[in-house]
């Protein structure tokens, strides 16, 4: 009946699937199927909504919906429409299948056993996009820029990994491959002929030592630039860590709770059942901004909220940016320090109007009220003040036409490759001879070729593919 | 930019967009669009991966899918998979389009701006459903058979949706109303003549008043059957509540966890964010359970707890099975009353072995440990059998061949029927003439045209689609 002493793994052909969306209480579901037969297996358990025999639907056309039933036993088990795709034209360049079931969990469970039945065994994590870099669909930047692009936080990052979903880091890195080619290529001439027996007139005798040694220094510049780029893309992709503390009843809450309905672009929302702060996504001039409320975390000196203190200076340790909720205790006890990072609120400003002059040297605190949203609008433009001020720089070298790299791994190479080619200049400048030096220009193509795929190992794609998501 | 003049409202043609799918961190998200010239407006947001333009995606043929970008001011906005289906070969009727983005919110939600900007507006709840049933592409049992089908909890819940959905239950009524319909026919005949004109011969005069008797009595025979499978009907969409029980400490928690590992079939799990205790919903042999664990309701003096009693109360009251959880202290207190409807557990047996004989009496209670997994399966099966008992009757009356109402409002109108059709019999029975059972007849024949679809008014029908979700 089904594939059960097939060893699942990446590179085999056998036919998977897998939920393609969440569950939830949703209008559809849709489940992914690719592989070896897929239509073949698909058309056992369907029944067109024309009537139209299996062999039928075998014979359907790539890129056409066909609506029927998927049935078992003769039972229908959900209306459904199966988008039917044929190799090489399909997301994993398979026989595909896109199966539309309704939505809520039970219709898409059942639609699953019966073709899990059939012979359809559960996708790994990546694997359809494993299957498209196989067969050569997309490259390693286009394979990763998928994930990049489902967990985009902000439209910014959702940019970017487009810009790259699109081929522009694929065809950067290629254009810097083949420069780099062309100067190994130019070098090895020299090897292979005895050095008399090039005219010493040659452009590249007078330049120095290294044939096409402009050629060479532009795509190290390159390599710099998209080295650089990492920084912004880090921003884009993990955002800034804006906290909320102060003092007990402070109005810490009603803060958070106020800035998040101020920014309508929440992303995602993360509700504080299994920690004991609360934090929340929105999204700031691009950026995605992660808003932590301390509230939860109290200050006393109870053993068991000692941790609450702990916890709390670990995240006032990581943040980005601090609002700092003043009250009258704190003015008094004037135990606050002024730090850079930190912007001071006076909240609650409709009870107890803000001192002035205020007492602590240095700061000059926002007057708020979350109750009455007095000074809401202020605060929100100083806010974003400051995270422009962060990411100011930045943000000047943003060109949406250029190339940028995407994930860690990326930005590695790129790093290798920028480490060999200075080493390469390095050894040049000492004289060393060329066959030294070749072997540095071979070891940075080899690193371009590694961002985009062309040269791989299975460990390496494995592991990169299995950080995807199911149904990917 | 749009429509913003257009007021929405179920009934206009106007273009609508929707999310079909759950947001959240999947491979795909699906957006629905349809209605006037959707083709055309999505067309203008639209890049083909074979660069083709614009005229040709409109020319694209129904069925087909097309592989590109959603596109705005040049820029890609996300890579796509678009269905398009051509009018009247659609689910609305309507020319629509089903969008395939990347999942994880940012993609989706991008494409849903830019989508809206060239003109669709935001669907109504429900709304391509009520499309659908206005283009007679399916008639109003179908159509909350969709909504039955989003929400049915478990395999059986549906199977019998997916059964209505195929139109089991449109075939039933229309069936019954048909044979109505010609008792009603031949009764105006007999209304048109007078009664010297008819030959008293005839076999409706033999018989009684009511012409076609048998016909009509058959139709009530069967009417009684469809009211009579709601109650098990219901029981498949709102289940049974099982509620965990006892006093502190009692080991509530850990047994409502070991219930849940027990049973492989979780169905949906709602974590106790927001309320005092903790619910999931299993499956035991197709009947969907609601899982109640109080321990989150404590039994105290304090002012705050005694809210907890009073809802701990409240729940026993409505479960349909209490497993109650029995330790030392409540066989000194003495304090448990013996009621049918309980499991008695005298769980930890791991700690402290079962007092036989019970010092309660009539109380025989199930010796587990949730510690340690022992009698679970014994505790298992007493509920399940405990479930059966209550289920046993329902059961035997249903039969999957047969048509089932899925709705209070279906169940409401087979009653208004029934009645109807009674009263003509008693009214029979009195020797009343025909011209004052007449009315009655067509007052059924029009309350099974309600079940439908056919006989309908304005109202009715927004007040029902509204209640499906968006995206339907």
């Amino acid at each position: 009946m089904t594939n059960e002493n097939t060893k699942a793994g990446y590179g085999d052909e056998s036919p998977i699937a897998a939920f393609a969306t969440t569950p939830g209480n949703s209008a559809l579901t849709l489940i992914r199927c690719s592989g070896k037969n897929s239509i073949e297996l698909i058309s056992s358990v369907f029944l067109s909504a024309k009537g139209k025999d299996a062999s039928q639907f075998i014979e359907t056309a790539g890129n056409t919906i066909v609506h029927g039933w998927i049935i078992s036993a003769g039972e229908k088990i959900d209306e459904v429409l199966v988008s039917v795709f044929r190799a090489p034209k399909s997301y994993t360049g398979e026989d595909s299948l896109d199966i539309c079931c309704h939505g809520g969990g039970a219709a898409g469970n059942a639609v699953m056993n019966i073709i899990k039945n059939a012979g359809f065994r559960d996708a790994l994590p990546g694997e359809f996009t494993f299957r498209s870099f196989m067969n050569g669909k997309i490259d390693l930047t286009r394979s990763e820029s998928v994930m990049e692009l489902v967990s985009a936080k902000t439209d910014l990052g959702r940019r970017h990994a487009v810009s790259r979903l699109g081929g522009s880091l694929e065809k950067e890195i290629n254009e810097l491959k083949n420069m780099l080619v062309q100067v190994l290529a130019a070098a090895e001439i020299f090897l292979d002929y005895s050095e008399d027996e090039i005219s010493a007139d040659s452009d590249e005798e007078k330049a120095g030592r290294l044939p096409k040694r402009e050629v060479a220094m532009d795509v190290l510049k390159r390599l710099k630039e998209l080295a650089a780029s990492w920084h912004l893309e880090r921003i884009y992709q993990e955002g800034i860590t804006l906290v909320i503390a102060g003092p007990p009843n402070a109005g810490k809450s009603s803060l958070f709770n106020s800035l998040l309905k101020e920014d309508r672009s929440i992303v995602t929302e993360v509700p504080g059942t299994t920690r004991d702060w609360i934090e929340a996504f929105v999204s700031i001039e691009g950026i995605p901004v992660r808003l932590i409320d301390t509230a939860g975390l109290r200050d006393s000196a109870d053993s068991v909220e000692k941790i609450g203190i702990e916890r709390s200076r670990k995240l006032l340790e990581e943040a980005d940016l601090v609002l700092y909720l003043l009250n009258e205790d704190e003015i008094n006890n004037k135990n606050t320090s002024c730090l850079s990072e930190y912007l001071y609120i006076w909240n609650k400003c409709d009870i107890s109007p803000l001192p002035k002059p205020f007492p602590i040297q240095n700061i000059n605190p926002i007057s708020v009220s979350a109750k009455t949203g007095e000074g809401l609008k202020e605060l929100y433009t100083e806010i974003i003040s400051a995270i422009n001020k962060q990411t100011a720089d930045l943000k000047s070298n943003d060109r949406f036409s250029s190339a940028s790299v995407g994930t860690v791994r990326q930005k590695k190479l790129v790093d290798a490759a920028c480490i060999a080619l200075e080493e390469a200049f390095a050894l040049e400048e000492n004289e060393e001879p060329l066959d030294l030096i070749a072997p540095l220009l071979r070891y940075a193509v080899n690193s371009l070729g590694e961002i985009t795929g062309e040269v791989s190992t299975a460990d390496i794609l494995e592991e990169m593919f299995s950080r995807f998501c199911v149904g990917k």
